[in-house]
């Protein structure tokens, strides 16, 4: 028995998301079906964690076991070769038979792309989200240092969600402007639903002056969804890596 | 009566080029019905050029005369709520009626992305050329340079192609590489059908040691379309500036 870790790259724009679901093509399902083709058996992948419709993956992981003669050092090329233009494995490597790709990680890296001038772009409307009203740089910035650390982040947290532990830890969380393109980094052990689509829209709010970056600290305490600013749209999202101990 | 210049981007990939033709859904027809919708009277556009499907436009210009009534700094935002969301005039200004769009052009700039790594990426799929193999990009830079300068440029334009004058100045041809991705960035008082699809084919045969870099003076004062290198794809080509004196 292998155990395998993929790691894998897809455009959003065409999935319904990550997760197999019944009349809609997902992400999951395109692997799995690939990989059935290699390995000649019906195989089910786990993935980190869902993406929504829209949002891209840089570098999902997934993992699956099964007995197979394959070299585990083929399967990306052979599978790619298999798979539609918009999805492709990066690598695939054996790990230990206790890995999981959603159990065992220990953190994750998302980026958001917001794409900042009056006019809408071709080339970026899948990309990025559009901004055409201009945003004030130094208050998202002032406003993004306060969602580092360890903090009950419920008020960002799509609502009828039903997880009960909502603390999580933010390691880093770095917006940097290149030409048009504004674009939020952000590292921490474990993410809400929606929550970096909610930080992004609510920096955005900042950014338009509609929420002043010193109620950040309030809006987390307050545990209140309707505090915090809107969610941000998916096709600006990137799941960019998954972290392992 | 009023000439107007336009500044239009587009993503390529879901047309079949700029200049209009039955059947084909191109770039030109897409503005042209827009404005028309705007300005309530057939409007003919003129392109700096023609671009090939798959080929993008980020400083595409085009320029038009009519008489009308609405103000031209309203056009783009009034025409982008008509166009597809592939298509979008960036700027509109009016100029002297002796401008013409492609007639008035004294020199372009275009881009070409490589991506170069072991995998494809289907977020790049239609904004970069894929290679796989390693590049030397030592060779390529040192290969670059030769195109500096006025020559006659024939064997790096497309076979068929009808043009008499064959000679064309490059000012600037800048490579450079952004992790996986390779750059070319290119400067001229004009350019022949194809010619900077095949100077970058060329560059990759140089960086895959197909092609020798002293060989480019060669090659150029061949005059021999068989003795230059690829046409590489339409997917890695952007118009990123027409040049007016």
């Amino acid at each position: 028995m292998k155990n395998v870790k993929l790691t894998i790259e897809y455009d959003g724009t065409g999935f319904h998301g990550w997760q197999r679901q019944d009349h809609h093509r997902t992400v999951q399902e395109e692997v799995e079906k690939a990989l059935e083709k290699i390995i000649k058996k019906r195989i089910t992948i786990h993935g980190s964690g869902r993406t929504d419709a829209g949002v891209h993956g840089l570098g999902q992981v997934a993992s699956f076991k099964e007995d197979f003669t394959i070299p585990i050092d083929k399967i990306p090329l052979a599978v790619n070769a298999l798979l539609p233009d918009d999805v492709a494995i990066r690598n695939a490597e054996e790990v230990s038979l206790d890995f999981h790709a959603r159990y065992s990680a220990v953190g994750k890296r998302y980026i958001y792309k917001i794409y900042n001038r009056p006019l809408r772009s071709p080339l970026q409307r899948n990309y990025a989200y559009f901004v055409p009203t201009e945003l004030n740089l130094d208050a998202i910035k002032k406003a993004s240092s306060f969602f580092i650390g360890e903090h009950d982040f419920k008020a960002f947290m799509a609502s009828g969600s039903s997880i009960k532990d909502t603390v999580r830890r933010i390691h880093r969380l770095h917006v940097y402007q290149e030409q048009d393109m504004l674009t939020i980094e952000v590292e921490g052990n474990g993410f809400l639903y929606n929550m970096v689509r909610i930080m992004a829209g609510t920096l955005v709010d900042i950014g338009k002056s509609k929420i002043s970056p010193e109620n950040i600290p309030q809006i987390i305490s307050s545990g209140d969804r309707t505090k915090a600013g809107h969610t941000a749209p998916p096709q600006g999202l990137y799941l960019a890596e998954v972290y392992y101990g």
